[in-house]
Parts: C-alpha cells; sequence; structure tokens
C-alpha cells in the first residue's frame, strides 16, 4: 500500500460526483491554498468537515466559504466564540483534539492532511486508522511516526497521496511504475537564503534573515528548516516512509530557481522529473483531483522564459544538518523521531535567538547520539509509543541546551 | 490504441521467458545500438530476425552476435554475398522488400521498426498490419502515411512504443496518463550547429558544417533535418500521429544541452519531463524492456556535475522549416506526406551542393502550397496512396528546382 497504489482506489464512479473532503489544518498555509483551490472548481467538492487550531475567525470564514458540515477547533477554548461566529448557520461545531480525530475517521472520499507540526500525527492518524484516503501534507506523520503510521495505512486500506511539492512531484514522476524499478529518487531542495554565504556569516544569521526564504512562502518552523537543509533531510526521511525507498537510493541536489522538484532514475539511465513553478496550489490541486486533473489558475511554467535552471550538490560543511538527518535514517529504529523532536525545540530556541543558527544541527545530532548512547531512539510500535519518544526527546533537547 | 495504452500488451507471463524480437533496420545507427542493448541481457532476447538495407557484412555479423533465426537483406542483389557470409551457420538467409515485411509479420513480442527513411514505410506497416508490437524508431511510417498507419494499429490491436527520444521522453513521462489530460506536449531540440549562426552565415553553410552536430550521433539525413528545426517539425508531426495530441497543444523549446527530451504539461500546472544524457540506449532499453527497466550501461545522468541547462524560443526567422512543418500539421490532410518528401528531395540535394542550406526549408514551402493549390495534397486512404503522394511531390520537389 505503498504512494504509488493509490490510483485502484479512486475510481469513475467516484469521480461522477462531488468528492466529500474533509480538511485538517484547514486555516494554515496549505489549507488556505487547498480553500482556494477547490473554490476554483467548487461543484467538483462536499467539504464534509474544516478543522483548524486556534484562529477562530479564520476557520469560521472558511466553514462558510466552503459551506462545510462541520467545523471543528482544536483548542477547546476557542468553542464558544466559533459557535458565536458560526450562529445562524447550520454548520456544526465542535473543539478538542478528540473532535478533530472524530473528524478526521468521518465517512469521506479524502481527508487532507495539512495540519502543522507534531500536533498533526493524532488526528493524521485516525484518518488513517478508518480507512480515509489521506492527501498528506504534514511531515511529522512520517518522520515522528513513519513505522506505525504506514503500517496502519496497509491494514487499513486507505491511501496516501503526498501533497508536499517535492513527493507530489515524485509520485506524479513515477506514474504507477513500482518504487522496486528506481535507481535512485533525488529530492530538490532550493538552498535557502544562505546558499552562498559563509559558514560565519550562517553562524551569526538572525531569524529574519532565516525567514527570507527566496523562493516559497511557508511557515515559521519550516522555512527555519529550509535554511539548514534540515527541512530536505526532514523530506529524505518522509520520501523513505513513503515510497519505502532506503536511504542509500535517497540523494538530495540544490536548485536555487525552485522549478524542478523531484526526479527518479532507473536503471536503463532514464530520468522523469516533476517540474511546476514554486506554488504549492499544483501539487494540491493534483491530490484534491487525482487520478483526474483540476484545472487551476496556477501560473504556466514557460522554461524559455525562465531560460536557465541550475543544480550544485549540497554543501555538507555549511549545512551540516542534511547529514545529521541523512544518518537518523541510515540509523533507523527511533532515531528519525528523535531528529524530529530535538529539531522543533531547537528552532524554536533560535527564532527566540537563544541559539546561534549552525547550534541547531550541532544540538539536534548531540541529542541523536545520547539516544543512540542510552538506547532510547527504539523503534515505536504504535503512535503512542513514538510521541513519547518524541517527548522524552525534547526534554533530553531542552536539558542540554540548559 | 494511443502509444499511451500499451502496458496491458505486455502482461507477466510474457515477461518471464525471452522476448522474442525481429529487428528492421539491425545494420543502421539505431539498430547497431539496440544489437549492444541486448548483448548487455543476452538472456532476455531471443531474435527471430534481422534485416538490413544493404550492408552484407555487417547483418552477418549482427545475425550471427545476437544468434538470429533469420537475416533478410533488403537489396536482393546482395542474396548471394549474404548466404556466404553466413555458410556454415543454421541463419535462414532471404532477400528483397518482401522477404522484409514477411520478416516484419513473423510472430513476435516486438518488432523494432529502426529502418531510416521512407524505406521503412512498407516492412513497418506490415508488422503492424499483422498486428506485431512496433517499437517505432523510423518518422516516416507516421509523417508520410500517419493517418493509415494509425488505423492499422488500432485495427490490428498491436501496440507502438515510441523509441525516438523526445517521444520516448514523453512516453515515459505521461506515466499511462491519457493524452486527453494535457494541456501542451513539448519537444526539445537542441538548436543544432546553427543556433548560433546568422541568417547570412546559415545561407553559406557547407554540407560538413551542417552535419556537425553538438550532441547527438545520427545518419546524415536527420542531422542535417536537425541543423534546420525541419527534424522538430517532423517529429512534432509523429508526436500528433502517436499520441493523438493536435497542432495547437504541440509545442517546441529550443534546449542545446538535449538532457530534458520531451514535457507534458497538465491543466493543474503540473510538468512531467523526460530527461537523460543524449544516447539513444536509453529510449531502446526503455523500449527493450517495457514495462519492466533493463539495466544498462548508459552513463547516468548527474545534474550537479552538469550544472546548467537552458531553454530558449525557436527563432523562426533564422529556422523557417519548423513553422512550415507546422503549417502542414495544422493543414493536414496529405500535407505532411508531401512535406515529407520534398524535405527528402532538398536535402539530398543540399548534401550534393546543389541548392543552398536556406532553400530547403524554401523548395518544401514551395512544394506544398503547389499540392494546396491544386488539391493534390489529399488525405491517403491507405499506405499505397501515401506513397503516391510520396512519389508525385518528389517528382514536383525535382521540376521545381530544375
Amino acid at each position: 500500500m505503498r504512494a504509488t497504489s493509490a490510483l485502484s482506489q479512486f475510481d469513475a464512479a467516484q469521480s461522477a460526483r462531488p468528492r466529500r473532503l474533509v480538511i485538517l489544518g484547514a486555516t494554515g498555509s496549505v489549507g488556505r491554498t487547498t480553500r482556494s483551490v477547490i473554490l476554483n472548481s467548487p461543484e467538483k467538492f462536499d467539504v464534509e468537515a474544516v478543522a483548524g487550531g486556534q484562529d477562530v475567525e479564520a476557520l469560521a470564514q472558511t466553514a462558510i466559504a466552503l459551506r462545510a458540515r462541520r467545523a471543528v477547533i482544536a483548542d477547546a477554548a476557542g468553542y464558544q466564540a466559533l459557535r458565536a461566529a458560526l450562529a445562524g448557520t447550520s454548520i456544526i461545531v465542535s473543539a478538542g483534539t478528540e473532535a478533530m480525530c472524530e473528524a478526521a475517521a468521518l465517512p469521506s472520499d479524502m481527508v487532507i492532511g495539512a495540519i502543522a507540526g507534531t500536533a498533526g500525527v493524532r488526528p493524521t492518524y485516525a484518518a488513517v486508522a478508518a480507512g480515509r484516503n489521506v492527501a498528506l501534507a504534514n511531515k511529522e506523520c512520517l518522520v515522528c511516526a513513519g513505522g506505525p503510521f504506514m503500517r496502519a495505512v496497509q491494514r487499513s486500506g486507505g491511501q496516501l497521496l503526498p501533497m508536499d511539492s517535492e513527493h507530489n512531484a515524485i509520485f506524479q514522476a513515477l506514474g504507477g511504475a513500482h518504487p522496486d524499478t528506481i535507481e535512485r529518487m533525488i529530492l530538490t531542495a532550493s538552498g535557502g537564503p544562505f546558499r552562498t554565504w559563509s559558514n560565519e556569516a550562517i553562524a551569526n544569521a538572525t531569524p529574519e534573515q532565516a525567514l527570507a526564504h527566496p523562493n516559497w512562502l511557508m511557515g515559521p518552523k519550516v522555512t527555519i528548516d529550509s535554511a539548514g537543509l534540515m527541512n530536505k533531510g526532514l523530506e529524505v526521511i518522509e520520501a523513505h516512509f513513503l515510497f519505502g525507498v532506503d536511504a542509500g537510493r535517497l540523494d538530495v541536489l540544490v536548485h536555487p530557481q525552485s522549478i524542478v522538484h523531484g526526479l527518479i532514475s532507473f536503471a536503463d539511465g532514464a530520468i522523469i522529473a516533476g517540474l511546476a513553478h514554486p506554488d504549492m496550489a499544483v501539487p494540491i490541486a493534483h491530490c484534491l483531483g487525482y487520478p483526474d486533473r483540476l484545472s487551476t489558475q496556477a501560473r504556466r511554467l514557460d522554461l524559455a522564459e525562465i531560460g536557465t535552471l541550475t543544480f550544485e550538490r549540497p554543501d555538507s560543511a555549511r549545512f551540516p544538518a542534511l547529514g545529521v538527518a541523512m544518518d537518523a535514517l541510515r540509523h533507523g529504529e527511533g532515531l528519525p523521531t528523535v531528529l524530529n523532536a530535538a529539531n522543533e525545540v531547537a528552532v524554536d530556541l533560535f527564532l527566540q535567538r537563544r541559539i546561534g543558527f549552525q547550534e541547531i544541527a550541532r544540538i539536534v545530532a548531540k541529542t541523536c547520539e545520547q539516544a543512540i548512547a542510552d538506547g532510547s531512539a527504539r523503534e515505536a510500535q504504535s503512535i503512542d509509543e513514538a510521541l513519547a519518544v518524541d517527548h522524552v526527546s525534547r526534554e533530553r533537547c531542552r536539558t542540554l541546551l540548559a
């Protein structure tokens, strides 16, 4: 039940009626783009539920705009405000993590898993465990809990569609080919704002400088991750779980223009690549329409206008985070969970100006080493175990930094 | 029965035993590369017949190297020499166009259609009419006789696999998607040796200069065609028939590095592209292994090593041939046949230094105009009719030049 066998689940009968959606993370960056893609072809969708974290007003607006049947706010404190905002509509309101997991498991054709961070693991897992088809934009489900998450996908028979631009490009490039036929799977990285900076300059970078991503508009956590290539490391781990491809066949290429997002090469020397402008509307529309194609307003790619595409190898000296993540993938067991947890803590401290930029990778590597040394980075047998390792790793990382 | 529905014909049972091949054009450029790809995985193939044009010695060597059951020489005068060269072997020898057509129709799993030029039309048609699966490297089957040829494919249920690098890249990029979902189909052109030349310099170019292709090693006719972009025009016509995509959705992009060979863009803004080093072994191996992948010695593509890929629009002022071909495709009916025939005559005269390089496109356009004016460019109902239009057009072109 890898990401490549999804076609079978979306048959012609299903595409004849509107596709019933549940949108988890409806008010975040991916959620907002999902909304505009849906509103471009409203007759094709029927929104069962929208769920958001804390932004009551945005959630209420989205629920109304998408004519959703339910709206769920994860922050229980927002319940009354959401009710008030939706008074006079027939939209059913609920609140809290449990309500979010229930919404995820509602009968639907597709769940959009767009909650940012580790908060997304339980609700997205609930969708997968209920056998729902999930378009996945949340990295943590796979990086923090890849083993249990993918086993739940296999058990329940739901399908995963990758919604991250790189994984979605690779999924499209695969075109139904079995991942075993792949010789190399390559994810591109823009190289971020520090691509041409010296090691010293990167060490002294401010949060504002790290947040100035040249190509992509994303949330702060993923933008900081991008600046140090940790984001690409997390995506390589994600690709490993999504496509069942081992670390030895996974590679990263720096491509400053962010036009080619992912490539696969085969044993006969052929490479198939997925391209698009750096615009999340493209992979979102691909998932929402799959296996058909939606028509979008996304700017069309004109390579003659762009003129030049460049590629270079990632510099492991200036961007050590990628190597730290690859090491965690090669080690396996619970180490990706540890890596992910420590990284969230370290990025947060960097944003608070309490550590320098290059300390992020250093402290993540140190947390990983300690977890290996004391045997605490075990393979998680369940989501609960993975989240427990996540919790312990955050504490350890904070202790190391104190 | 477009090129995209081929998967169904190549089932698992078939791939368990060696694939039985007939190779038409075994001694030409594509034929020689086919031979080396086969000899890289000899246990996977069983060569029923090899057929060549005139080169008796090369054909005999190929038949022995591939352990072919039969060898067919198109030039009947070569019969005795071929018999002599294969004396002492059990290889069955025959000669002449009829023998070639018989070999094409022999029971097999795949016919490699690699005869160069219009000489390839009848034998390749014989394979298609007999319901054989054909890996097609011959342009003329589609440019000269696209209508009757594709109707024969549909009638007989055989499958076409595109073996030209651009069409093969597009076929791979399609990954089974229906061509109706395509917004644009883009073939790349290297731009040839005159890409940066002035109009005056191109007009005075010698055959030697036109034959110095920067990236591809090919026969003289196709190399001259490449220098003026007529080759890309013929390939656009080929793509139209292969994939059933109309002229309005077909486009050409100049890409001097010849790494990206073909691209398809979809209504959601996504583009899928096929890449490889400019090495015919890649598309040949793809066809020979399809739907599995053969392992080849082909140099692997390292985009970081290549560094830069550039793209530009074709310049219709300096390279008018592309526009002449696109006009022929848009006009339809028998005009691609006229274009192809006139072009063969004109290229031949250029190689004989009897006309200048820019006169090729001019005389081809003029032959097309006359055919439209007198109504002789009718849609061919059969291969015979197409070849009759071809014959008349060659005469007309020679007359225009006299």
